[in-house]
């Protein structure tokens, strides 16, 4: 590197081939080995920022540097995500074809706000989104042949953002804002109410409707919601159904639910952020049931279909209300195959006005492992988790919070809650092992979410005889 | 791989380091090739989606299926931003250590959602964002060990979103949202209007300034719509300024925006997207005058600083009303190192739960370039522009149409609108180059965005000569 002040000096070819190689062996070491890290980190908050100098740097440093440093500072101070112990929140799906097509995405660089910036990476996009729709069963309304279909999206909470734009839109009463409510059960994930309050709806204006028993939205609830608040003058806008909820894998009647929200005029959004990647499975699409009654639907294959994030598959049965509240075209976007209206620019499909090129990754995944493969890797976590399950079931200390939904497994000890936090503390302790917690039926509950890349029977196994270990059984 | 329902196939570390060589080949091939294609794609829409199988494979692909359709479809389909004879909109800066770092953050596969969630991914970006303010100069309020600090946001539009959802917070009227009224520059990008009708402020509550003979912002002209405004019951909640607009790269005098917007209570931000990486020269600076009294700043490193989108670093002054609009707490993310209120929790700070190791990028870039080769690519494409617009000054049938703003060069043909016009198409059409338009001050305009990481002096005046030929001078 000179500091000359002449020429900006890049990485030349051969220098960025070599840098490139070094970069592939350090990820797939880290990879390969990586199940002999812990799971957590044991940095304490500052520790990371106190192993970086305090400026950035006046002249270029060797790339062996930043790998050496990928080693000292970066490995150690994450949470391994792709550990396959790890059983916290929701898994963040990886895999080696998820991640070249990102590469190549990345080293293309194109940006696929228009069309006409980039025809291959808008139709591409379209193009495996109807793939989806074909794999998991979705129903045809959502396929871009008729008035809607597909759009990545970076995330659920950007896609249910945007359900609930085209909703509002819908409606077309701006200046009536505060009359507007919205319905989600209090099992939703938080994103609902937070891309409620984003689109200016108040807070008493979002109802959080109680669950039943299963922990699923309450339809008498909703329907007593909806009637009080139309007599009350108010307009129901917007509905979203989860189907596999972040607590507890809870799945809400979508078909009752749509056709009371239809009756109310209300947009309807299906969330199965996680749940929906197992509808690849014939045998699980029992929970879509009612989708063709809904406006829009969103789940994500950054978290059991091997992509990485960021790639939430958001469909619209019709894109004009969408496009219609998200499009603003100032000259310098203007150009002729957009104004032919031959062309979809997602630019009007989102919030952010620049987009990459995600749909590449999702294409890499769904070719390298064809159809076939992510099946039977959806139904090995699902029976990992029916294993763990029944050893809950027959166990003497611990007990299922709730029916086990796919593959999360919600349960806790018998002696209550003291004795479950206490557990979930031990267990993470080891750092074999990362396990998150969240509260049912007002207890405090384990949850083991199995949907690693790469965890297996055998480490759910090794699992519960940690537990046991630690429960001194 | 096998589709025999028995375990799903992965690839093996060594299958995927040879994928990952093969990868990295293929990309350094196209980059070190990439002069030898057009700028712009043939396609025709649908052209694309045709030469793709209607329905994903059951079986998996060999990668090099894959690589063999990088070639095949997606690179012939695509607009060839990294070209360094692209000029259109703003370029989108790509860099050998971005890609890789970007590599190794997609590998990594972590959820910097919360501090716990990987505390290296949040304490690294806070880190290099105090670095940018360093080596900005950008005022010391934005630096985290004050009430604020920095964030990287996919976009630009999602950090003026974020600064007029604490802007809206900060005047805590919920009820009152038909009152709030937000003011931007008739110049300003698209995004600000997106983002304020995102917010559920209604059209009729944005005004779009109008702007003086630089196409800045009228300061008159503001003032005059904060008084009228006040004085009708409405309350000024959200001003923003540009430093650098999109179509002409004017800047707005934020000092003395900033002086009325704060008498007038409202939050000011100000959106420097494409031209901010250029105040890492100090003799690039003045632009940024007036930013100290600023409530939020926002740029984009994947503008013009050689990191690949998404990358924009938005700062605030006083994180609290940005926080406490976003911050929805469900249990199953509570954690106590978050309630120890220690650390920083990013999802907090953006309107999406998720998100991607970003800093991870940047700081490669900034340390495998360091600040002396960054600033001298900064100068190097301002030179170039400032020698582009020389020869337009001279010129016998072109003329400048405003003066130009570091390196953004507008000109028209003296022969008006239609010259202008056939000449933009004309030059786009030999797909040796790629420009694109606006319109300032009624007439139709050409743009020369210099900034593509690898364009130099040397392709400005092969631009200038194509020009020539095509005026036959």
């Amino acid at each position: 590197m000179n500091d000359s002040g002449d020429k900006p000096v890049h990485m030349t070819p051969e220098e960025f081939r070599s840098a490139g190689y070094a970069a592939i062996d350090w990820l797939v070491d880290y990879l390969k080995e990586i199940e002999e890290r812990p799971v957590t980190s044991e940095v304490v908050p500052g520790e990371v920022r106190s192993s970086l100098p305090e400026h950035a740097p006046e002249t270029g440093e060797p790339f062996q540097n930043l790998l050496d440093d990928m080693d000292r500072i970066i490995a150690p101070g994450i949470t391994q995500w792709q550990h396959p112990d790890f059983y916290g929140y929701f898994p963040a799906n990886s895999s080696p074809p998820a991640v070249l097509g990102d590469l190549l995405s990345t080293g293309l660089g194109v940006n696929g706000m228009l069309w006409a910036t980039s025809p291959a990476a808008t139709e591409l996009e379209t193009h495996v989104l109807d793939w989806l729709i074909d794999l998991c069963g979705i129903p045809k309304r959502f396929h871009s042949s008729g008035a809607g279909g597909g759009v990545i999206q970076d995330s659920a909470s950007s896609a249910t953002l945007c359900a609930i734009l085209a909703a509002r839109h819908r409606i077309n009463r701006p200046e009536e804002i505060m009359k507007l409510r919205a319905y989600v059960s209090n099992q939703a994930h938080s994103s609902a109410e937070k891309g409620l309050l984003v689109a200016g709806i108040h807070h008493q204006n979002i109802r959080l409707i109680e669950t039943d028993e299963n922990l699923s939205m309450c339809l008498e609830n909703l329907e007593k919601a909806i009637s009080e608040d139309i007599e009350a003058g108010y307009m129901p806008f917007f509905v979203m159904t989860t189907v596999g909820t972040t607590s507890s894998g809870a799945v809400d009647n979508v078909e009752e639910i749509a056709k009371l929200a239809t009756k109310a005029g209300a947009w309807i959004h299906v969330d199965a952020a996680w749940a929906g990647s197992a509808t690849i499975c014939p045998e699980f699409r029992g929970i879509l049931n009612g989708l063709d009654l809904a406006d829009s639907y969103a789940f994500n294959p950054h978290k059991w279909m091997l992509t990485n994030f960021d790639c939430s598959a958001f469909f619209v049965a019709d894109a004009k209300p969408l496009t219609e509240a998200l499009s603003i075209v100032p000259e310098y976007l203007r150009n002729s195959a957009s104004e032919a209206g031959e062309v979809i620019d997602y630019r009007d499909w989102q919030v952010p006005l620049g987009r990459r090129f995600r749909a590449l990754k999702l294409w890499f995944v769904l070719r390298s492992y064809g159809a076939e493969n992510i099946r039977t890797y959806i139904r090995r976590h699902v029976q990992a988790a029916n294993w763990f399950a029944e050893q809950i079931t027959d166990h003497p200390k611990l007990e299922l919070s709730v029916t086990p939904s796919l593959s999360l497994v919600c349960f806790q000890h018998v002696d209550g809650d003291t004795a479950s936090e206490q557990l979930l503390t031990t267990l993470n302790a080891t750092q074999k092992v990362l396990l998150t917690h969240t509260r049912l039926n007002n207890k405090y509950v384990l949850r083991v979410a199995v949907g690693g890349t790469y965890t297996t029977l055998e480490h759910v196994e090794a699992l519960m005889q940690l537990i046991n270990e630690h429960l001194e059984i």
